[in-house]
C-alpha cells in the first residue's frame, strides 16, 4: 500500500454507550473513505468502534496500546502496537497524529486532547465531555468532525 | 537523607506572571516545610518558582525535563533528570507523584492534570486555568493547596 | 486488511553499505511474502531497505520514529509513527515485535536487541555486529534469518 | 542541598551475588564521597547495593523505576521515581546520566549500556558481563570504575 498522507487519532473511552460507539464507528468509516489512517489507543469502546468503522470503510487503523500484550487489542484494528509504555502512550498518539477527533471521553481522552493542543495539532470535539477547553473545534456529526479535522490539517500545512 | 514519604508534583506553565510565580514559590516553600518532595517539569515559570520555594524552605525538588540537556533545567532544582522523552515526560510526572497541585497553566499542565486524574491521583487546582474539569479540589491560597494535597493523600492511603 | 498475526522488527543502522542494505531488503521482502508485518525504526539504512523490501514483497511495514516529524521517515514505509520519544522508542520496537532480526548494527541496534532479549523475545542476528551476545540465533542468509525468526515465534507460542 | 554537577548511573541486575553487591556498594559509596549523584533502576541487587553505598557515603541516589508503584523501590534510595514506562525507563536512565558504570549485568543492563553509548556517554564496565562491546572503559576495582567515570566526564565537557 502507498503511504497515506494523513493520520487522524480518534480518542475516547475504552467503555462507551451504543450511541457514542455509533458515532465513533461513523468517524472511522468516514476517515477510511477519505483515505486517512485512523490512529487510536487500541482498546475497546470508542477505540474499537473507530477501528471497526475504518475496517468497514476499507481503510487502515493502528492501535497504540499501553500494555505489552497484543492480545488486549481490538480485533478490528489493522495493526496493533503494544508499546509497554503505560499511559505515556497517550503522548505517542498525540505525536503521531496530524489531528485528533475526541468523542465523549474521560480523563485519558482529555490528556490526549491536551497533549495534541500542546503540540499545536488541531483537535475536534464530537460530544466531547470537556466543553470548556479553548482551542477545540466542535462538531455536531461524525461527518462534520472528519471535515473539520481534514480541513484543519490542510490549513495548517498550506 | 532519609527517603521522604510524599511526592507532590507542582505543575504549571514554563512562563508565568509574577503573581503566579509568587504562588508557586509559596507552594514549593510550604511543601518543603512539611517534608514533601516537590516534583516538577524542571523548566521556568511555575516550575522554577516551585523549585525556588522548595530550596528556600530547606526541601528537595526534582525536575523531570522533556529534553536531553540538563542545562535546560532551572538552577533552583535539587535534582534535574533530562529524560529525552519529550512531552511523554508529563506521564512520568503524573506517575511519580502522589498528588498534583496545578497552578494556572496551559495545555501541557492540563495533560499532567488529566493523566494524574486518570491514575486516580488527587489533584488540587490553585487558580487553575481549566475550571470546569470535574474531580479537582480547588484551593484559594498556596497553604490551602498544600493542605488539600497532603490530606487527600493521607485519605487515599489510610 | 485482516490483521496479521506476526510482527517482526528488522533493526540495524540508519546508514549502511550496499551489501548490508541488500540483505535488509531481502529480509523485508521475505517477511512480506510470508505475511509478517515489518516493524523498524523508520529511518534510513537498514530500516529503509527493510521497508523497501516489504513494499516490493507486497507487505506492510511500520516505522516507529524517534522524532516528532513524519517527514523524517523513509518513503518506503506503509505507515510512519513519529513518537517524539527519542531513543526510548527502541523499547517500543522491542515491545511491539514478536521477534527481532538484527542486521549488522551499532549501539542503537544493540539496545533494541538487548531490550528484546530482556523481554524474552527471540532475536536472530544476520552479520550482527556484536557476535558474543548469548541468546541470539545466528543466520547466514536473509531467508535463514526469516525462517529462524518465524519458527522461533511458533515455538514460543505453541 | 545545592544541585550537584555530576550524575552517574550504576546499572546491573536486580538479583546478584554477594561479591557483585559488595562491588556495587563500594561504587555507590565512592560516588557519594566524591559528590556525584547515583542514578539507578531503583530495584534490588546491584541497584539496591549502589543506593546503600551512596547512603552510607552521605550521598544521594535516585531510583528510576519501571513500574507505577513506589513500594517496589529499594529502601536505600534517597528518591524513588515510579515512571510507569516499563523497560523504556532504561532510556531515561541513559539520558539522565553523564556516565554509566555497569557491574556484571544481564540484558536489561546491556540495553542501558548500549543506549548510553548511542548517546555518546562514557561507560565503564566493572566485571561487566558483555566483554566484547567496544567503546567501554574497563575497571578492575570500584575505585578505578569511579575514577574512570568521573575523569571521562571531565574530558568530554572540557
Amino acid at each position: 500500500m502507498n503511504r497515506p498522507d494523513c493520520y487522524i487519532a480518534v480518542v475516547g473511552s475504552s467503555v462507551c454507550n451504543e450511541e457514542t460507539a455509533k458515532r465513533a464507528y461513523d468517524v472511522g468509516y468516514e476517515l477510511a473513505r477519505r483515505k486517512a489512517i485512523v490512529i487510536c489507543g487500541g482498546k475497546g469502546g470508542v477505540m474499537a468502534a473507530a477501528a471497526h468503522g475504518a475496517r468497514d470503510g476499507g481503510g487502515t487503523s493502528v492501535g497504540i496500546l499501553p500494555g505489552s500484550d497484543r492480545n488486549d487489542a481490538s480485533k478490528y484494528l489493522s495493526l496493533a502496537l503494544s508499546t509497554g509504555l503505560g499511559e505515556a502512550r497517550n503522548a505517542v498518539i498525540a505525536s503521531a497524529a496530524d489531528a485528533v477527533i475526541a468523542i465523549s471521553g474521560g480523563f485519558g481522552t482529555l490528556s490526549e486532547v491536551a497533549l495534541a493542543l500542546k503540540k499545536g495539532k488541531p483537535v475536534v470535539g464530537l460530544l466531547f465531555s470537556f466543553e470548556d477547553i479553548s482551542g477545540l473545534h466542535h462538531a455536531k456529526t461524525p461527518q462534520e468532525a472528519v471535515d473539520l479535522a481534514l480541513r484543519s490539517i490542510l490549513r495548517s500545512t498550506r
